[in-house]
């Protein structure tokens, strides 16, 4: 990057917002995502006008630099990371509240905004956002949004785009947009707004989100479901969704994950359980919650469930939940690095899935632990293994290929809610053919023609 | 068209399936909207493979001859009318369902299956297909997603888009994509199905469609509420939903409908009444059900309705809502044209909205009934007219234009259900300004440079 170019990033946002001393750069030269290369930003700024990030872009885009921006790095695609150096441009001081309109069911906020500050902020209204990735505390909405992330919630819920209304975005060119608006129908012209929607930042940089909120379940019901056999815990599954219950979160641990978690927080998890499920049922009225428990309980029991925990306070439902979101830690805990991924098949497709990790496990002689959201047929097999070891991550690398071969093949998808970002990247054209992958870079080329946004994600690097 | 191209269109299709008489011809020549000039094809086409469309395609790409893609014509904003000429592509032959999957919650179909035949198809497993826009026994799901249609369940269940899952598309070039799947999350580059849903045809031709179902709610209650003041009907709006009820139907007629419906069918409506409402809320548990409506009726006597109607029977329900269906039909009947609109605002602005439409028949010398999907804020505003009468159809097309104009300033939308097609092309800078329509533009010619796609819709004419 030239002085010039600095010197005008100085100018706009004054010396105190651009950092370019090395250790200042370097806390950006990752994110959250395991065996991915690692590279410098050239400059970091934090800008906090849209006026600013007018200016920044109007500037990079005449001097081609590349922006990568950033919220809180919790990305898990490698979709953080600046490939190609250029730009890191920190949203962290958007993290307004603009507007919450509880007559429309909507709230209008910047995309720095820590997700769980929504929630909190929209509660003394009676409201949710449901989106709730595990990263709730920390991810920003512009993340959150850019990547387009699930949760606990999917299955019922949905995810982040089935919540985000409208935004504005400073497209790569700085002219600016706004998309969608407060109306819950909207047929205006192409759906920009669920386009910029998990784009990754490759499209524009988003200034302005306006989501839709729902109100609050007020009951819920917990319990925790120990089975002998994958097969009987995939059919509790289908059956629970076959009789019309739809759980809040519906989750499930293997083998692998519950002795690890067992091991690390020692609650009392059975460790000879090939599967235990995490279900929770949620609503308005309390009756109704009860009496899909009741159903719930019921199919367990038919399908041979060995055990069950039913959570009567809030502290047993808690222990649950805390088994359930321990799996991550507690598997990353075993190994120095830990390769987590997130292939999603359909949900009749996951007992085939499960046995198809088991089996690939077995083959490349590798520690996979998988736990996941079973409700939405979204899996996270989880590598347990040491990045300096040449030889397993060789093993790795092929046993990542063959997961999204096979989810791929039960008719899924290479990722349900981390992104492609570049640790996908390469196996784009397994689930879109080139055709496919070709329509998706005709929109990246007409609308980023120098490719300054965020380069070198989704698309292979050496390809746009 | 040149003989060769027809002579090759034939040679795909067989003589019989490639019509070009005129009286053939002029049944494709305009659809549902009014006040549109109409424009007969040179050669519609009925292919039954998904091959014959491909060679269709390449054949129309190769000869920059257009094609228009079309259902059962019941669109409402021109966006079935062949404008250049060129080839109208009938989907009518691909109609059928290809596979109810009650497991995963979704059904396979083609596109020219109507609606309702894919809701008596999935009824039996227990399930729905919510959008149900007023040609649901008419129209086709490739149409319903191509103009991501509503209906009168926006506000509880959502529109098309938040159905659609995935889909098969002939690109342009005769290439063929998938998009989306079966799985509930789904990340994996840009979000292409949400792009082609809405689209109006101008980017490629659906040729299957994977739709999401849900359980469908088993009990259900309605009433009709009468109010003598619009502010009162809007009050009733917002303080329904802001008591967390989010009835399955939430309609409002203004005065005129009323009258007119009165007028039309005797079913005893109140003709002094400034606006009635149409509320039914429905689940499966029938105690939620009866709370919410008991609800529903507090806040409707609090707000001071005159009077209500609770249908205690089915037929009673029916009669209830076939007053409601009958607005645009009583509507059509006063005047030879009715120039039918679908301005859309949020929720909280209805009677602000209201007021205004009042205001321009008015200012205009104007019949305008209104009537809509109060609770998301999805208006139509109807012009009772004569094309004939020049005069007064200069008047109209003013006070459609202070209609979009005020809709947008009120935060709304152009289109809630209709699309744009060719009827609203003119106003979409007013909602998205040069850049946004240009963002739209240049996806529209990254994806069909030749502009071969329904040409003529969405943008104006002149612009690409």
């Amino acid at each position: 990057m030239s002085k010039n170019v600095l010197g005008e990033l100085i100018g706009i946002l004054g010396k105190e917002n651009v950092l370019t001393e090395k250790e200042d750069l370097i806390n950006y030269s990752y994110d959250a995502t395991a065996d991915m290369p690692s590279r410098m930003p050239e400059v970091v700024v934090t800008p906090s006008t849209k006026e600013q990030i007018i200016d920044i872009v109007k500037l990079a885009s005449k001097n081609k630099v590349s922006i990568v921006t950033r919220g809180s790095g919790t990305n898990l695609s490698g979709g953080t990371i600046p490939v190609n150096g250029g730009i890191v441009l920190s949203m962290l001081r958007f993290d307004k509240i603009v507007e919450v309109d509880p007559a429309n069911l909507t709230a209008t906020v910047q995309p720095g905004l820590v997700i769980q500050r929504l929630n909190e902020s929209v509660a003394e209204h009676g409201l949710i956002y449901p989106p709730d990735p595990g990263t709730v505390a920390t991810a920003t909405m512009g993340g959150s949004v850019s990547e387009c992330s699930g949760g606990l919630r999917g299955l019922k819920y949905g995810v982040t785009k089935d919540y985000i209304m409208g935004l504005e975005v400073v497209m790569p060119d700085g002219e600016v947009i706004r998309t969608g608006g407060k109306t819950v129908k909207n047929v205006s012209g192409y759906d920009l707004t669920k386009l910029f929607t998990g784009a990754e930042g490759t499209l524009g940089i988003i200034t302005e989100i306006i989501v839709k909120l729902i109100p609050a379940p007020k009951y819920r019901r917990s319990m925790l479901a120990v089975f002998d056999d994958l097969d009987k815990a995939g059919k509790t599954i289908a059956d629970i969704i076959s009789n019309k219950v739809i759980p809040a979160t519906l989750e499930i641990m293997d083998n692998v994950t519950i002795r690890t978690v067992e091991n690390y927080s020692r609650i009392g998890l059975p460790v000879d359980a090939e599967a235990v499920l995490v279900i929770e049922v949620d609503g308005s009225i309390e009756e109704v919650v009860l009496r899909e428990f009741e159903t719930v309980k019921a199919i367990c029991a038919e399908n041979g469930a060995v055990s069950t925990k039913i959570a009567e306070s809030d502290t047993e439902r808690d222990a649950i939940f805390a088994a359930r979101r321990a799996a991550l830690p507690a598997l990353a805990q075993v190994k120095p690095t830990t390769v987590l991924e997130d292939a999603t098949v359909p949900r009749s497709k996951i007992p085939d899935m499960l046995k198809a990790l088991k089996g690939i496990a077995e083959k490349y002689n590798l520690q996979i632990g998988t736990f996941g959201h079973a409700g939405d047929g979204n899996l996270h097999p989880t590598i347990l293994t040491d990045e300096s070891n040449t030889d397993e991550m060789e093993r790795v690398h092929k046993a990542v290929d063959e997961i999204f071969d096979v989810a791929i093949k039960l008719g899924g998808t290479l990722s349900g809610e981390h992104g492609i970002g570049m640790a996908k990247s390469k196996y784009m054209e397994l689930e879109f053919g080139k055709t496919g992958v070709g329509v998706m870079m005709k929109i990246k080329e007409a609308l980023d023609p120098d490719n300054i946004m965020n380069p070198g994600k989704i698309f292979r690097r050496d390809a746009l």
